[in-house]
């Protein structure tokens, strides 16, 4: 058997033990072809299965209608900063993005960069983006409103999503993509990269409503442009093959292991709660995000100096808890809780959390 | 023992078997890590080494001097042809090419729908791509001249590359990079999916010179601009690691146990011989290359009829020898012949191929 370490790492991140197994059970022979799935033609039945079964359980999972395409695209979030404006937002129409953190403020440099017209209609950038903002308004004349439903590195998520009738949310959800059941009505593109919640690098889940394909200017080259995808099924060109097989499996484990996304939120919540309350009834770890806009995914913290940060990052090491140092951009603590981490894993964290506080108190 | 085929597939093709028992055996506790490969950060030292790793074998394979940056990026060759030109031709300056066959064509198509000022300066479209041309003339004016070394739809490649002297070359190398030794000095740009000789799909080989980078304009999105990854060695944003690790995997398989790119070439030549050497000394199968354009790579080749075609195809494969389809586009029958596909392999179909002909003779 096995060490495994607790993996509380931001992105790639912890996946579920079946599923790697059964990576490494079937990687020489894959479904009796011979070959290893990183060497069947993306042209073969085998892998267009893979393909197919893998846009299935997305959309019984997200509940998504036939109004939806579900492609499997490469570069992450990042190249959707770019493929979004590009795509959807011709000529001068205005875009409104909501700024978050540093991937909303990501998004909002690629598409100024494009020469979009760009309006932030809301910030929370006032109190260092340790909150969501309250209330928005959006105008009735953008071409699309933008989201970041998680942030990883503020720990700062959307616990309801605001539905601003007929003008599309675009939504980054990197980070908490099939973590939990929410409606899809108001979304006219959904993208994650997928290394957070849902798989391995190198894979970007892109979901689009079909009425936003109309616009797109065919200028576009091909890669950047989303009709491309739509019209071959994510197949216009090798796709990552690996990458998507094992999202197809963490999907499938999401859905028959777990059982659906309600089942996921409610594992997601208490997990999260066991570390939250532990904030709530001492002082000697202090959150970082409002208690009202708490991430459920990437719950961030500091102690009372960075001498002892850098003393319970040590020490938790030693006990095989990994990667809950906070991004290099903010300093402090962070544990990633995604749906890959086990509810075992965070009540080591709990009780280690717990022993050092006494120690050190 | 798994049962193995002899995979002739185009790409995604077959990997070197030892990487594949590596990656396996390896594949739930990578480097005492206590993680998967595909669950250790991209920022940890465990995967700066490899990609470090790679791109150092990928300098030691080809000769390159520190003037080379090597890069591993998303989206196949088919992004580098729109990145190509946006990068290397800022305003009006023309870019030229040469037209050998689909992929060519591709490049040609993204180059022209960014508007720029595309010189098609030779085209062996005139015998259905049968060739490689002879001489080509190019301009002293132009950013750069683009060429694909291989072509894996009608089985072509360039045996000698021109020297354009101060002009640099830009190559799509996606079909034999790593296949053979050549001198980079001509060289401005290299590209390469991996899918073919050096890895599993998800990751681009891209090589370019430090001059290349002088002219690149800052307007580019960060995504599709390559000083972004120059200056962040490949990790911007998450990169696909898995595919990086594998790639890397192979890429030592290459100098350790191959020898490096000379005893890859002998190999390769052998395999080929065996092949073209049927054509050569009987009429049952007949290539379609010109004789001085014959690829390494990708040998392909017409029965009298495309009935026998299909029976040949068929029996085959129940002989355990798959991928050997022609492309969709062009029908027929290709051998792909990768750096990883084994002599044993080769032996295997010649002497299937010679049981076929005598029967159907």
């Amino acid at each position: 058997m096995t060490k495994r370490v607790y993996n509380f790492n931001p992105g790639p991140a912890a996946l579920p033990l079946p599923v790697l197994e059964q990576v490494q059970a079937e990687f020489l022979n894959f479904k009796g072809t011979g070959m290893s799935v990183t060497e069947v033609s993306h042209r073969a039945k085998a892998f267009e299965d893979v393909v197919n079964n893998a846009v299935a359980s997305t959309k019984r999972l997200l509940g998504l209608s036939d109004e939806y395409f579900v492609l499997f695209l490469q570069g992450g979030a990042s190249l959707q900063f770019c493929m979004v404006p590009m795509n959807f937002a011709s000529g001068d129409a205005p875009v409104e993005y909501v700024d978050t953190g540093t991937w909303s403020s990501s998004a909002i440099k690629e598409a100024k960069l494009l020469n979009k017209n760009v309006r932030v209609i809301a910030s929370s950038k006032d109190k260092n983006y340790s909150y969501i903002p309250k209330s928005i308004a959006p105008g009735h004349d953008a071409a699309y409103l933008h989201l970041t439903s998680n942030n990883t590195i503020k720990g700062t998520q959307w616990k309801q999503f605001p539905n601003p009738g007929k003008l599309p949310i675009v939504c980054d959800m990197s980070s908490d993509i099939m973590s939990r059941p929410f409606d899809p009505t108001p979304f006219g593109c959904i993208y994650a990269g997928a290394q957070k919640n849902i798989g391995p690098a190198g894979v970007t889940l892109v979901i689009i409503r079909k009425d936003m394909l109309e616009k797109i200017p065919s200028s576009i080259p091909s890669m950047l442009r989303y009709t491309t995808f739509t019209e071959s099924n994510s197949l216009y060109n090798t796709p990552p093959c690996f990458s998507i097989y094992v999202l197809g499996l963490v999907l499938e484990w999401i859905e028959k292991t777990v059982g659906g996304l309600k089942k996921m939120a409610e594992i997601n919540e208490k997990k999260a709660g066991m570390l939250y309350g532990m904030f709530d009834s001492s002082d000697f770890y202090k959150g970082t995000a409002e208690k009202d806009s708490r991430s459920l995914m990437n719950v961030t913290f500091r102690l009372s100096s960075e001498e002892l940060e850098e003393k319970f990052i040590k020490e938790a090491a030693a006990e095989g808890i990994q990667g809950i140092k906070g991004h290099r951009s903010v300093g402090g603590c962070r544990a990633s809780i995604y749906n890959a981490v086990p509810v075992e894993a965070v009540e080591a964290l709990v009780s280690f959390m717990k022993e050092f506080a006494k120690k050190n108190g």
